[in-house]
């Protein structure tokens, strides 16, 4: 299998070094808008690293795309940026006629007049809505299928496939420990992607009334973590499997809910209020007179990059999936969970926690396509595929996931 | 008396129709990097624009600002820009021979290993080390010339000719009731100033001990604020009447306290723990590729402009000294306080309450200045300088002053 990962960022650092160890993989083109960083990570690779080649890339620029595709004849892209890039790259693969893999889907726009109760464009609408023509090109975009989107529906479809004859709730829950020496604030994941998803207008599922929205931050409710984390205060969070799972498993509620604490919600809640979580670019003086640049790029500029604060880390950070329902006529309530210590995933692979944990699921993924395992036509999610194989590879790679029983 | 005014922003152009009611001036230059800006200042002054002309400076250009100086034989520089621009003015009217006028002066630098215990650069350091350079050309540097510092300064001196013999503490307390419709949050005041002034650590002046500084938004108390505003809490903030008042007036102890209030002290903090407060330019992407730019400057591109908020603000602002000493063997306090009512300012000069007031004092300088009342040579503040005069100038201006006896 040849694949063209784009973005070398933390994320897609990490996958080039989790697939090295893997044999699928015949080559790995990857692909940054800083040739440097994407350099850096083929270098690490050791001798591994002839597997593998660097590019640069825009990946706003879906001709530039499309054409590195075909030279490098790739089977398949894997996107590794931030959300903003997604439509680009989606509609270059299709074009060139490969398959595609993200780790989060097209972004949402917040209803008009009603943000706060009524969907407007959903998360991964515009690429359900391109469903048809993949299907025709006999290829497969597989949306959503990192950790949290991707593990987290994996876990769904599991749950209802062997542990539930009938679901009342799903609720994906994702908690941590983290923390960072040597800094007042220093998030562990991309904060571009953190505001987008916590200031959105977190979004719930129920049957028959289908998907709506709440005001952010809404339903806080601890959530008891496993293996050491202990119990986090969680709130609802614009995110992708509240419109995944819905579409291929049957609840009657769905849901997701975030650790973020109080201190890191007072945080985004002042971001908005300053108006500083905006991406509409703003008038600044630069060097040689006014620049326009968006407010959001600049508070990730101000912060340390969560890549490469791995060696600062101390603690585990768990997603998971807690299913509430019956079966055999029993009421049943478990939590299906992965958890990374960091301390492992650094010696193991260089690489933090967070972004290692969101790397591997894709991996997993592709190795799957690569040995017909999973295969598929059209836009799917993860829950759309079985999830034993993807369960048990996980494991074989050295990352086992857990069982709670609630009951 | 000709005058260069430099800055035509919300004070700038408060000053512009402050002094058109004024028969002392002869002419006007006012002068902003962006002319439009200068032009809409001068084009609102109807039949009085005569007396003004735009022109587009560059305040960091110190040539430049000289040789407008000589070119329109100006016999002062009012600099109404922030304080980033103190310096260059200041050496350009040196350097050009005419005297200078500002309303905060130049920046400090914190201490290099304890910067909430001892000072390093201070405030107006830089234009005091010039002062014989000032004093040696016959000219007037008079320094933090606005209502904060300013007035505050003016009615310590005042306290110490006329109120008190012994003053055991002069503590300049600022506090306001301002609310503004439609925004969660909008600063009154140039958001660049106010996170300067906040955010380094406070500087308290002691007999015998001298100055020092504290850890940001230290000593907080309720101070009762008049005329209907009330108690607010203040804490310790760095400003340049600590610095000023020691020079010329005998006091044990000096101090500022802002009232900000808990949810401003919160926001700025998150600012700070976020990097945001910082000045040093950061790399974020641009229209075509990267650009650099100070992540304070994106903060202030955020925030609506405070000059324009007017229309929308209600309530008061209150500027003022308290004085704690004795008079004829007898305890003594006063509070020496001037106070503006936003609906006021935007009757009568179209200004917003808390820019007008910071340019109201500067004209009434100015006219002191062209009158002979008051002069001087060398770098002086407001305290260097018989209060009478400038106390009674501001209340013919229509602003009268008060003095709350808390004995």
């Amino acid at each position: 299998m040849r694949v063209l990962l784009v973005g070398a960022g933390g994320v897609g650092t990490a996958v080039t070094r989790i697939a090295a160890r893997r044999a699928f993989l015949a080559h790995m083109v990857v692909a940054d808008y800083d040739l440097a960083r994407a350099e850096a990570a083929v270098a690490a690779l050791g001798e591994q690293a002839a597997r593998y080649s660097a590019r640069r890339l825009d990946a706003s620029d879906r001709d530039a795309v499309r054409r590195m595709l075909l030279d490098e004849r790739c089977d398949v892209l894997l996107n590794a940026t931030d959300p903003r890039f997604v439509m680009p790259l989606f509609q270059a693969a299709l074009e060139a006629g490969t398959h595609y893999l993200d780790m989060a889907m097209s972004l949402s726009a917040p209803h008009g007049s009603r943000p706060y109760e009524e969907c407007g464009v959903k998360l991964g609408d515009e690429q359900f809505a391109l469903d048809r023509r993949w299907a025709e090109a006999g290829r497969l975009a597989l949306v959503g299928m990192g950790v949290e989107p991707g593990l987290s529906d994996v876990f769904a479809r599991y749950a209802a496939d062997e542990l539930f004859d009938d679901i009342e709730e799903i609720g994906v829950r994702d908690g941590a420990n983290l923390t960072v020496e040597g800094y007042d604030f220093a998030p562990s994941f991309s904060i571009w992607t953190t505001i987008e998803e916590c200031l959105n207008p977190p979004v719930v599922y129920e049957e028959g009334r289908g998907w709506f929205t709440t005001a952010p931050f809404s339903e806080p409710e601890v959530f008891d973590f496993p293996e050491g984390i202990g119990p986090v205060e969680c709130v609802n969070v614009e995110h992708e499997e509240v419109l995944l799972i819905p579409r291929w498993v049957d609840a009657r509620r769905v849901t997701f809910k975030y650790g973020l604490g109080d201190d890191f919600i007072a945080k985004l809640k002042t971001l908005h209020a300053l108006g500083l979580d905006a991406t509409a670019r703003v008038s600044v003086p630069g060097n040689d007179g006014p620049v326009q640049v968006s407010p959001r790029d600049v508070v990730a500029a101000c912060l340390p990059d969560p890549a490469g604060l791995g060696e600062r880390m101390t603690g585990k950070t768990c997603a998971g999936t807690w299913v509430k329902g019956s079966k055999d006529g029993k009421p049943r309530e478990v939590y299906l969970y992965h958890v990374v210590d960091n301390q492992w995933s650094m010696r193991e692979y260089g690489s933090q926690a967070v972004v290692w944990q969101t790397a591997v699921n894709p991996v997993v993924a592709l190795e799957l396509l690569s040995t017909g395992a999973w295969s598929g036509q059209g836009v799917l999610g993860p829950e759309a595929l079985p999830p034993r194989p993807f369960l048990d590879l996980l494991t074989e790679y050295g990352s086992p996931w857990g069982l709670r029983d609630d009951s």
